[in-house]
């Protein structure tokens, strides 16, 4: 089996390659690719060097499964010249993912959905995924009526130029203004930096999810997470809204999650749903304060998921609240693709 | 007009002296108070050096307005000692806030509460004042129905302390683990760094608030935030639920709202309501996807509210959704203080 990972050297491309390996993958041959910029770097796979190659798909075309994580437009524009019956292209880009021809898959949801792909699966949005393994379980056992949500999203989600401008601004910020015995107000300027990646500073401060607005209101972020999981769920007109936030953290989301059931649910009932999920990690002790934190979300595999709590503002006992985390870089892209791969693998 | 501010070295004492300063309060005298630890620092008031005294209220008896920032064990211990026909207490803390003969105000939802007062009046939480500076002009047109809150609260509601607790954590990490090249996992040892006023580790981390967790699921923070809002609203049974997080801010609290009105109501109405509504400001540009931050929050007094919008989860059209900041030190603590001290003085 021949595995090639496109946009190898970002920060989703990098987590691909390690979760092959991690995971052994059997790979007789992993090929990496990228723009030309990154051409002639090298990434270490079992202990072998691998140099990193301009994408050229007249190349690939013995690939078997096509990791790509480039990007829209590029997605967009090669896939076509992947259509030789051999390659199947798990996409982490937004091109296809609402396509009616292209499966959007979480393994752990509707794994039996890639049965009907054309050469491409498109990899879910990393907000949507990491809701909807909370969710899911619940939703099977108790149909979902609303869904409202706030997010906590961490910078990879924009790559690791990303994460390297929080570092960043955050350095220059300690650097000069704080430098003071005393905390005191930030400035716009101290905090700038020749904001990059973002538009608008990222050092300790948060933003509406910086993707256009449509004429509703919500950004292409929220959009995207309304459409997705309506799409994985198989659940089109599911009620769900969705407020996406950018904050200084960064590779790990949250969301604050308030769901309507079918019939009354409690607390207990949903613990026991969720002890049963795989994927799933409980961590709600409200005696010990415990609950989910990026910290112990970063670099793990599960969905963490905690406060689990009637919600008190509907008298009906049918909504929950629940607070999630999951490595946005891992479960959120990387992890989720190379599953389902595994998938493919496995058939 | 002898004015005391007792807890004058913490973060909100700061304030209060600097905002009876700015808004030009007619004090005959200011004293500042504080624990022994504190006594004999020096604050500047109108260009002239104020020292700080131990708190000692049978030195305090000539006092007018005592405003209050010593957590709620000080203000019980001592609130029993100003009951003398002159001194009214304008207290921060939580001590009295639910106590039926204590007004809780915020000046410009219900400032005829005030009048029945026994010397004592309540600050509410700054998440409660924040929240209900955006909610209220919605809920005297609209009946609010239901309230749902996501919060992204600062640390500076934890104290002077505390910020300075996210800028050591944020330097020392930044100081070793993240002096690569590359942006990676950072290890809980590597934030750790002795938490020491937050329980868990505050640089680019963020947590539930570390508060008592009650029978029902919710902390005392979630707790106060609904009942002082039914308090202030003088609606005792409107439904209504919190989820408070701590995140790596330093002093302007965020908060996501969901809302439902008794009538359909869109967010143009809600765009007018708000725009004549005292201490709120719009900030809401779907266009440059300009909303409310942080850091354009910090240091100002009004509340920043933005990205309205219909709710979509709510096909009856009566839910909006929008998002705010404001000052935790400021009208989240300070500024409403001494605009209730404004409402006494005016009387």
């Amino acid at each position: 089996m021949h595995v090639a990972i496109v946009g190898a050297t970002g920060a989703v491309g990098v987590e691909m390659l390690s979760i092959l390996e991690e995971r052994a993958f059997p790979t007789d041959r992993v090929s990496l690719w990228a723009s030309a910029r990154s051409a002639g770097k090298q990434l270490t796979y079992r202990q072998e060097k691998l140099v990193v190659r301009e994408l050229n798909p007249a190349q690939m075309q013995d690939v078997d499964i096509a990791l790509f994580s480039a990007g829209s437009s590029i997605t967009k524009a090669v896939a076509g010249q992947f259509r030789n019956g051999r390659t199947v292209i798990i996409d982490n880009s937004s091109a296809f993912r609402m396509d009616p021809h292209t499966p959007l898959v979480v393994p752990e949801i509707n794994p039996q959905d890639i049965s009907t792909h054309q050469g491409l699966i498109a990899n879910p949005n990393c907000t949507t995924i990491i809701m909807a393994m909370a969710v899911w379980p619940i939703h099977r056992n108790n149909p979902v009526q609303r869904l409202l949500i706030s997010t906590y999203q961490a910078v990879s989600g924009a790559g690791a130029s990303a994460m390297q401008e929080l570092l960043d601004q955050t350095r220059q910020y300690l650097n000069t203004g704080a430098n003071t015995s005393e905390p005191r107000v930030l400035t716009r300027a101290e905090l700038q930096s020749q904001p990059n990646v973002f538009p608008h500073p990222c050092a300790f401060n948060l933003f509406s999810h910086n993707t256009a607005i449509d004429e509703s209101g919500y950004n292409q972020e929220e959009r995207k997470v309304a459409d997705e999981t309506r799409k994985i769920f198989h659940t089109p007109q599911l009620p769900l809204s969705a407020t996406c936030i950018r904050v200084p953290i960064l590779r790990a989301h949250s969301e604050s999650i308030t769901l309507t059931t079918e019939r009354p649910i409690t607390p207990d009932q949903v613990r026991t749903l969720l002890q049963q999920a795989p994927g799933v990690r409980l961590v709600d002790d409200p005696q010990r304060n415990y609950f989910p934190m990026p910290i112990d979300a970063s670099g793990g595999d599960d969905v963490l998921v905690g406060r689990i709590r009637q919600d008190l503002s509907d008298p009906t006992g049918c909504s929950i609240s629940l607070f999630v985390c999951g490595d946005q870089l891992r479960k959120g892209a990387a992890l989720n693709a190379v599953q389902i791969a595994e998938l493919l693998s496995n058939r």
